[in-house]
Parts: C-alpha cells; sequence; structure tokens
C-alpha cells in the first residue's frame, strides 16, 4: 500500500529523534545533500517556506522604517580585526579566500559569517550629523560559518538569514530598538509561526561577540530542546569607536552614535520542523505553508466529482495557497502524502458530499473532520486555518509547560537533568563558572537566557550556593 | 542656490560619459564603495530598484511555473572540472576559498561565479523518469567574477542575479524554453524598464562556456554602447551526459535530458542609469522607481497648504510609490533634488492650485508641466506615468535608430567605428578570424548578435570578402 510506505519510511520520534527530523527533511523534499560538505540544497518546497517567513517578516520590518541594502560578501582580514571580541568570536570559524583570478590575495578575504564591520565602514562614510540618524539598515543575504558538524537547517556551513544594523543618536534609543526587535521576532514565532518562545536576556558567556547585551527568543523542541530561535544585540558605541564613526549633535558635540543588530535564519526552518512535526512527517503552520489546503477528490472518476473539485480550486485559490491533486494515484496515497508534507488543512470532495452540496475540511493536527456547507466555504477554510493554528500552538504550549521543571537544589537539578527533557528554571550567581560547571556535570546543560519575567525559586545559587542574582532558564540545544 | 549645486555636481555626459556615470551612481545614493576590492555595497536607493525588479521577474517566472531554490555558494573544484567548455571558461575568474575553520581545506572550493554545475549534480539526484521532467529552478543570489577593472552595477566581482536551470524531456521543448525565456526578459526591457533591445542569436566566440547556443538581448546605451542586457543558453545534453544525469522516457529507453540555463543582474541598473539618465540625474521607469511620485508643496508655510499635500499623498499612497517632502528645505532645492534621484513625476501643490481645486504634474523626461483637477487626481496620476514610460521608451527607441548604421563593405565599417559610437549593421562569414581582425582593427568592436530579424545588407562579409552566411549586430560594450 502506497500510503502505508510513506509513513513506514518515518523512522519514529520516540525511536529516534535525530533520524526522525533526517528522515522528515527528505521525504518531504524540503533539502538535499550536496557534495559540498556541511551546505545543504533547498529545494522547492523547502525555499517556499522561507520565501514566505521573508515575505511577512520583511514587509514587519518595513512597517517600522527599515531599509534594505546589499553589502559585500568578503570582509578584509584587517576590517574583520577591527573589533577585538567580534574577531575573537568569529575567526576560529571563517572560511578564507586566498586565490583569486589565478593570483594569490595580498590579503585573504573571509566570507561574511556576520556584516558588523562592514555595515561599520559604511556608515562612518554615511553619518556626520545627527539628521543622518538614524540609520535602519537590514539586508537579506547568505553567511558562512565553518561547522564541523552539520544539521540541515539548523547548523551548517552556509545558511541564509536576514541582518538587522542600526544607527543611533543615543543609548536609550538603541536598546529601545535592540527590544523592539526582540518584540518582532517573538510575535512572528508566536503569531505566524505557532510557537512560543521564552524572551530573555543571554549571559555574559552567552553573548554575541562584541554585545554588550544579547536579548534571544528560545523556542523548546518537542523533544524538549531548545533553539537559539532569534537574537538581537545592543553593543553600546564600541565598534562606533572601533571604526572611528561619529556624529556632530543637537549641541554641536562629535558624539559616537549607539549600534544595534539581530538577525533570524534559515534555522526557523528548523524550529517548525522540531516544534510541530510529528511521526507522519511536517507540520506546517498556515501562516507559511506553501500549500494551506489541499484538494482531494474522492472517487473522481464518478461524474461531475472532477469538475467540481476544480471549481472549488480555482474560487479558493483567490484567498488560499490550494493544490488540487487530480492525479491517479490512490486517494489513500494521496491523504499521506499531504499529511507527510504537513499541509494544514484537506477539503475531501465526492458524490455523496456534491449530492449534500458540501465537503469535508481534515486538520492536520487533529485529524478532527467538519463537514462544511459549500455555501461560505471561504469563510469555513479561513475558520479552520485559523483553528489549525490555534491546535499547533496550543499543543506546542503544552509541550513548553510538561517540559519546563523548576530545580532548588543541585541534586535535584542533576536529576533532573538526567531523567527529563526540557528546560529548567533555576537560580544563578551570576558567575560564569557555575555556567561551565553545570554544562561539564550534565553532558551539555546550558543557560538559555535570563528571562524578561523571572520568579522567585530561592535565594541562593543552585549550583555554588551563593547569592543568587538572577533567574535562568537552562536547557540543551541545537 | 541648492538647487544649482546638484546640477554642477554631475559632469555633462557629452563631456565624459564614464566619469557622468560615476556622478550618477554616488549622488543619486545608488552605491558606495567599499574596502573591497571590485565589491560594491547597494544603497537603499538602489537595493529598492533591484527589490522591484526582483518583484516583478519573479511573479513573471512563477506564471510559468518555475520554482525556487537555493544551492550552495561553493563549488569543489572536482565538480567545476566535470565539464570541459565550461571550467575553461571560468575558472581564469574564480574565487578560492582554500582555507576553512583554520583549517588548510584538502579540495579547494570556488565561489560560484553560475551555478550548472551544482544544479546537475542535483538534477542527477532527483531525475529518474520522463515523470520528473521538465524541471524549471530559478534560484535569487550573489555570484563571484573575479574583475580586474570594475565600475557600479556593471563589472563588479560580487554581483546579484537570478540564475533559472532547467531540463526537459525533448531537445524541442528544451530550446522552446531558451527562447520563452528570452522573450520574457525582452518584454521585461521594454515594457518594464521601457528600454528597447535588439534580440538575437551570440555567435560561436560570444557564447556561454559551455552552451550549444546562447541568445541574448542587447540594449543601447546613451553614448551608443552595448550592454549584454540578459542571456539564455540551450545547452542540448552536453553537461547531463559529463554529470551522467539519465532519465527513463516514455518508450522506456535510458535517455540523457536536455537543458537550459538563463540569467539577468543587478547590471540591469547600470542599462537603466546609461539608457535613461540625463545630465540632471538618474531617470527611472515608473514601474521600477522606489518613488515614482514626488509631492512638493509650494509655499508650505501659507495656510492648508501642508495639510492639502499630506492628504493627497495619503490618498495616492494608496495606488502609488509617492514621497511627500515637508523638510523646510527650498522648494527649488526639492525639485533638483528629486530630478537627480529620477523620480517619474512631481506634483506641486500651492495656494493658487488648492483655490482653483487642481496641482501640477511634472514629467521627469519632458518637463512638461499638466494642470490637473484634484477631482480624479489618481487617473491623472495613473496616465501620467503611463506617459512617462512611453517617453522613455521612445527617446531610448530614437537613440538606438540614431546610432545605428549600415556597413557595405570594410571602409565604410571602419570609418563608421571610429566616427560614430552605436550599432553596426554588417555582413558576416560566420568565421570568428574575421571577429578577432574586427575587434583589432577597431579597437573593440565585437559581434553583439546575429539577430532574429536579419536583413540583406550584401552577399559578402564585410570583413574577408567571402560569402555571408549572416547579418551581425556590431558595436562596442560595457
Amino acid at each position: 500500500m502506497a500510503d502505508k510506505k510513506f509513513v513506514e519510511d518515518i523512522t519514529s520520534m520516540e525511536v529516534d529523534f535525530a533520524q526522525w527530523y533526517t528522515d522528515i527533511v527528505k521525504k518531504a523534499e524540503l533539502v538535499d545533500y550536496s557534495g559540498v560538505k556541511g551546505c545543504m540544497i533547498i529545494r522547492p518546497y523547502g525555499y517556499a517556506i522561507w520565501e514566505n517567513i521573508q515575505r511577512i517578516l520583511d514587509a514587519e520590518f518595513k512597517k517600522l522604517g527599515h531599509e534594505n541594502v546589499y553589502m559585500p560578501m568578503f570582509i578584509p582580514e584587517s576590517l574583520l580585526q577591527r573589533e577585538k571580541d567580534h574577531v575573537e568570536g568569529f575567526a576560529p570559524e571563517c572560511a578564507w579566500v586566498t586565490i583569486g583570478g589565478q593570483n594569490q590575495l595580498s590579503e585573504k578575504l573571509c566570507v561574511r559569517p556576520t556584516s558588523e564591520t562592514l555595515f561599520c565602514e559604511h556608515y562612518r562614510n554615511i553619518i556626520h550629523s545627527y539628521r543622518d540618524l538614524p540609520k535602519l539598515y537590514n539586508q537579506w543575504c547568505n553567511v558562512v560559518r565553518w561547522e564541523k558538524t552539520t544539521r540541515p537547517f539548523l547548523r551548517t556551513s552556509e545558511f541564509l538569514w536576514q541582518e538587522g544594523h542600526t544607527m543611533h543618536e543615543t543609548e536609550e534609543e538603541a536598546r529601545a530598538e535592540t527590544l523592539r526587535m526582540l518584540d518582532v521576532y517573538s510575535d512572528f514565532y508566536e503569531k505566524t509561526l505557532a510557537i512560543p518562545v521564552v524572551r530573555g536576556r543571554k549571559t555574559e558567556k552567552e553573548k554575541f561577540a562584541g554585545a554588550v547585551e544579547t536579548y534571544t527568543v528560545e523556542p523548546m523542541m518537542h523533544n524538549g530542546f531548545a533553539l537559539q530561535g532569534g537574537t538581537t544585540h545592543y553593543f553600546g558605541d564600541g565598534f562606533a569607536k572601533a571604526f572611528d564613526i561619529t556624529f556632530t549633535d543637537r549641541e554641536n558635540n562629535i558624539k559616537h552614535p549607539h549600534q544595534t543588530s539581530w538577525g533570524v535564519s534559515t534555522r526557523m526552518i528548523g524550529a517548525i520542523i522540531m516544534a510541530h512535526g510529528d511521526d507522519n512527517g511536517l507540520v506546517l503552520p498556515p501562516a507559511v505553508a506553501p500549500v494551506q489546503l489541499a484538494i482531494i477528490p474522492v472517487a473522481q472518476h464518478k461524474e461531475g466529482v472532477l469538475e467540481k473539485a476544480r471549481e472549488l480550486a480555482e474560487a479558493l485559490s483567490a484567498k488560499f495557497r490550494v493544490k488540487l491533486d487530480d492525479s491517479e494515484n490512490s486517494t489513500g496515497w494521496k491523504f499521506s502524502q499531504y499529511e507527510m508534507k504537513g499541509v494544514p488543512l484537506r477539503l475531501e470532495i465526492g458524490p455523496r458530499d456534491i449530492e449534500n452540496n458540501s465537503c469535508v475540511l481534515v486538520s492536520r493536527v487533529t485529524r478532527e473532520k467538519s463537514f462544511v456547507s459549500l455555501d461560505g466555504l471561504e469563510n469555513a477554510v479561513a475558520e479552520a486555518l485559523a483553528k489549525v493554528h490555534d491546535e499547533l500552538y496550543a499543543r506546542a504550549a503544552e509541550n513548553l509547560k510538561n517540559r519546563t521543571s523548576v530545580a532548588h537544589n543541585y541534586e535535584e537539578f542533576l536529576k533532573t537533568a538526567e531523567e527529563k527533557s526540557g528546560f529548567i528554571k533555576a537560580m544563578w550567581c551570576g558567575d560564569s563558572a557555575c555556567e561551565d560547571k553545570i554544562k561539564d556535570d550534565t553532558g551539555g546543560v546550558k543557560s538559555r537566557c535570563i528571562p524578561f519575567e523571572e520568579e522567585h525559586i530561592g535565594d541562593v545559587c543552585v549550583c555554588c550556593g551563593k547569592p543568587a542574582k538572577h533567574m535562568v532558564v537552562w536547557g540543551r540545544q541545537y
């Protein structure tokens, strides 16, 4: 049976989560592997998800006044070295171009791992007065970070992302931008991708190289692992000083502007897969699904069925991304196929439905069937898609709740880390030595963030027993 | 006077066309130079033009069934070498990554100059049966070709482009795709960018490395130079054989698919600048202009003027890309500024206009003023923009006509090449030795293409006197 085969090809997530993930990205035709170590091919179905993500986020950025630009992909070694913390953070994972046009280059060029340095060099040329501020730039591009172990979407040597880089008159304004963009990201995760996130500030140890503060949104995957979902950084005037960027302020004083950067990447697709997928395959949030509604004619050789299915497909295509499958494959095969591809909603239409002037809508999440009238079908589909979104969010929120524990002491912490996969809330003294110890003792549990909503769990650090400064959310990560 | 200054900053195109070009790209804030040799920074105003180009072309591609994908940016040396003509064509201008993550790589990686090899490697994995064909893929990405002399948009070491790569069951279908995509490009030039093009086939010497046939659209720049505006290639099954791509056809035979590729790049922005620009600055075709209509309040401190200007701006923004300049700069400065930026249409509104319930529309091309009623303004603006497009097209077509000559013999050819900058139509024997000789004797005149509409100018080759095979359009190029 063709429809059995599809499901059998996917390893159960309970058996082997990593293999389940690999099966999904291959079977759903999201990516293909390439002969280039650590690089992936994003196939049409995967890229269409990225295009939807881009379209929605880009509109949000522009609404807030951001403009897109394009910077060179190469960074001369001397430019990368201008800011000390930054180069220390990125140099180990750089890919270097050393030959151009058959000649050895006099200075090697790094393939951008991120573009703070290039933006700063440009900002130095174009910022002179407070009238030139703020500068709110963003770019959509590819970046390269040389990774030893790679996994499609989650960690690849090359990936696609957007990087916003902004410059402001005051610290206050720059800090507000950092938090405003974190809001854009967390809203996008929750309202577009139906994935709840923990929002917070990174510890000193986990900050971006060169940043004063790094903020993060951390969604939880189905297996309890965290994924760094998106980060925003406040740089103060550190880069501005290193790159000698100055402006004349309103009182005619020469000052350095305050800087931010923020980015999300194709890793988001990994988050979608691991937050929503199940043993039958991918489950896509309606807002970014390349196909939102699969129309499957039932008994399609019976008179009038295909005609009706085509008529519905045409009418609904005005509002939704619709795929009508009128191929010769069996109905069962089609059901499995679109389930596996994560299409949020299935519409079945057969001879009896037509007689009743109705059709069947089936949610990919709950598999609940509803019989709806063909009159007002457009509204019914819109409501059903909104419901799929809500079902997805509720399921992911339930997972986040179930897999979040509290640890009052170190014994409890270690026991939880060993027995349960998920987040652990625990108090922390603020010392990175405790982060190192926890990571060593647990084989990989790290501080995810100091959440904006801290709880008072106790007075002392769960690790060293010294007075606690913050509550931290801890977890394993991709 | 501020409004004088802007124009003075732009060198006249009659005095120094190259300097005029450089002045425009800098003053209109399209690009900035970077510290990376041969790479440009595309600034917001320049990138917004590219976004409009992308949006319109991408929709055309998708209408014809093409899907977007993303391939790795690195090509291992062994993969690039798989097709002999191709590697010979591109190896001299490759940038090579030799170090990754602080280690010398065992095989160096070329930063893609074009992606035929990567697409072929992928197609080998996913094409098995005629049911898998056609494959109609496209990608939007950056590519690198190491150039010795560079100029923004026209020739840079890194540039942005789209590359379509398709695979077909039959030669006929692949050849049809090659011509279909050439139509998309020539329609885009003529109907969107208002630039007339000469369409035709490249000679053997000017073909793409590895192609059986290369087709081209060749727009003429204001100074009579050509620009290779976009090319489509038919590859036969050469790459398919080199990469061992096979499929089972409808008769159960194993066959190689037939292949095409096609691309246009940010060079299009160079074509817009040089086909339409004038001594007052940029002139943008309405369809891709980031700002289509600049609204300038006249005597804006008089009661009611700013309110009215804002009201118009808001109403017109629903349909057009509008910029209202209510800054404190002088009206004259504003007029010059938006002229220089190439905004197709200016709307002036002052106290007397408001009294008359009218406003003034001014075309960037002809500077003709028209007084239009505020009732039905939306239609008047739409018509005025359409007229600007037509004016631009007519002016460029006139230039193409005036700068196209016919040469019946070699003396006439050499005289024309020396005295006139433009295209020369002349007969050709088909031998690339004559192309070489013409290039040497004229200091750079090359075959642009064998146009689809050939004329019978004579019976013998303009260069060697042997029997002529084709009429060729010759010219100097960027």
